[in-house]
């Protein structure tokens, strides 16, 4: 049953294996200064070590080439479309030089006078397979803990977003877009067999939600997920939370790290996905005919 | 923006207060013999010992009355609206003569022919306020490790179900029902304060499933969240994980237990859904323009 023409299918074909279905993927967690010039250069040695290491996919931060604050995110974006753009530039030309698939964490992008929080993922010719601007913006308000509005600075992204690579479909999410079970269901339903969320929680939320959000995600759509956040800075103004991870298609945790800078590099094995849909058919588990689910954005055919 | 006349409201108003708003609920964890009198007289006196501790709402296991199997359903089930029922009898008794509100675990149902898994919320006046059949049957294929499938023997329910009660709008999920976080976004979207999951998860997705499901329905829908499972025998041929837990709505444990006959008795303080609410505005973040959510059993006005 469809009643609506664009419902996300509860029965999406198990996604057919890409280029790579076996792996590795390497989680930058990358310290970030005040100076933009020494986060790119970096992000950019740690892109070669994770090559070295044998990683396929680079996935880097949120806001891993400016210090995560409002007042910083003017000074620090950049005109990814118009350009100059030194973050995009050193992305696409180490995806190129060393042969990976990047998924660029984010930067602040400005755009026709607007602010995004914006994701780019760079296919192994060092072009830009998908660009993401954040969707749901970060604003909480706990006196005494933590008070953040970035939609005092930021516009919202408005479509999901999926990249065809190399390395599998992989839907993207910033940080916040992790709280919401909806993005996610968009992308199993898209057939991502992996979403990569950068993303840099708090010290509040990073204790309670971190680990949670992705391990649940990956578990309700059986899929891998994976995060990657900033190292902490204990002096920063917005402490991050760290612990960059990957989920498999059960939740259970593969690969993880403490706060400070580190690699996370572990092997993704897409099989995985199919044995763990056999085991639990979730998908074909599902009551179309008590609740759909609308994916307003898709678009058909393909996705 | 509302395309679809039963879409689920994503702006849902913070559900108004119940008659009691701050109270103790208790988690019977019970175990299950396979003399159903027994099961029936030890559930009693859990209730009562529930009650003598403060209880205003007492949660029993999924399939208290009857040890879980395929073969057991069909010996143990109950005709509950034709009768006779001797645990409906003793539910409805204990939940007017205490004076709580009783979400009633699971017994199989027989009805027309047809067994389902089935909890009734009692009021406190006896009377049955809701019947929930489970609406997602488990269906498990693990080699090796667990093999098993309620539907050779089971009948899927065809609605969610929401009880109006002294403490509260409560959703009803059983078990399997936990693992559709879509089922969890209507009852939110409904306005439930709580949803009780009675659940009998086994020792393989106990382990890796159990906390996090419920953690995560907690948080992602800023509701409470209770689940009750049987005590384990570990000479059963189907073993249980127990560890029934209250999770807050951001998805914290306030109170849980091991795995043997135990009755957990927590506090449950409403106030905390409005201040997580608050906090963070999960409900009006939600991107309404990007994805929408279709409860395709509710009816209008009301619930």
């Amino acid at each position: 049953m469809a009643l609506f023409n664009n419902a996300a299918s509860y029965n999406p074909p198990l996604p057919s294996l890409p280029k790579l279905s076996k792996f590795k993927l390497a989680l930058c967690q990358l310290s970030v200064t005040p100076s933009k010039e020494t986060n790119i250069d970096n992000a950019r040695t740690a892109i070669e070590t994770s090559a070295r290491s044998g990683a396929s996919l680079v996935v880097l931060p949120e806001m891993w080439n400016c210090p995560y604050s409002n007042d910083n995110f003017p000074k620090y974006a950049e005109d990814i479309d118009v350009g100059p753009s030194p973050s995009v530039d050193m992305l696409s030309e180490a995806a190129r030089r060393l042969g990976v698939t990047i998924v660029g964490g984010s930067i602040p992008e400005t755009s026709d006078g607007r602010l995004y929080n914006t994701c780019c993922v760079y296919g192994t010719d060092g072009r830009i397979v998908a660009k993401h601007r954040k969707v749901h913006l970060f604003d909480v308000d706990i006196p005494g803990d933590i008070v953040f509005k970035e939609s005092d600075t930021l516009t919202a992204g408005e479509t999901p977003t999926v990249a065809d690579t190399d390395v599998g479909r992989i839907g993207i999410g910033i940080c916040h877009d992790i709280r919401f079970p909806e993005l996610a269901l968009i992308y199993a339903a898209r057939g991502a067999h992996l979403i990569c969320y950068p993303g840099a929680f708090n010290m509040s939320t990073g204790r309670s939600l971190w680990e949670l959000m992705q391990r649940a995600r990956a578990a309700d759509n059986q899929l891998f997920v994976a995060t990657c956040s900033p190292a902490r800075d204990p002096t920063s103004g917005y402490i991050t939370w760290g612990h960059s991870t990957l989920a498999e298609p059960f939740g259970e945790i593969i690969a993880t790290t403490g706060h400070k800078e580190a690699i996370v590099v572990a092997e993704i094995d897409y099989s995985l996905i199919h044995q763990r849909r056999l085991n639990l058919p979730l998908a074909k588990q599902r009551r179309e005919d008590i609740y759909q689910f609308v994916d307003l954005h898709r678009r058909y055919p393909g996705k």
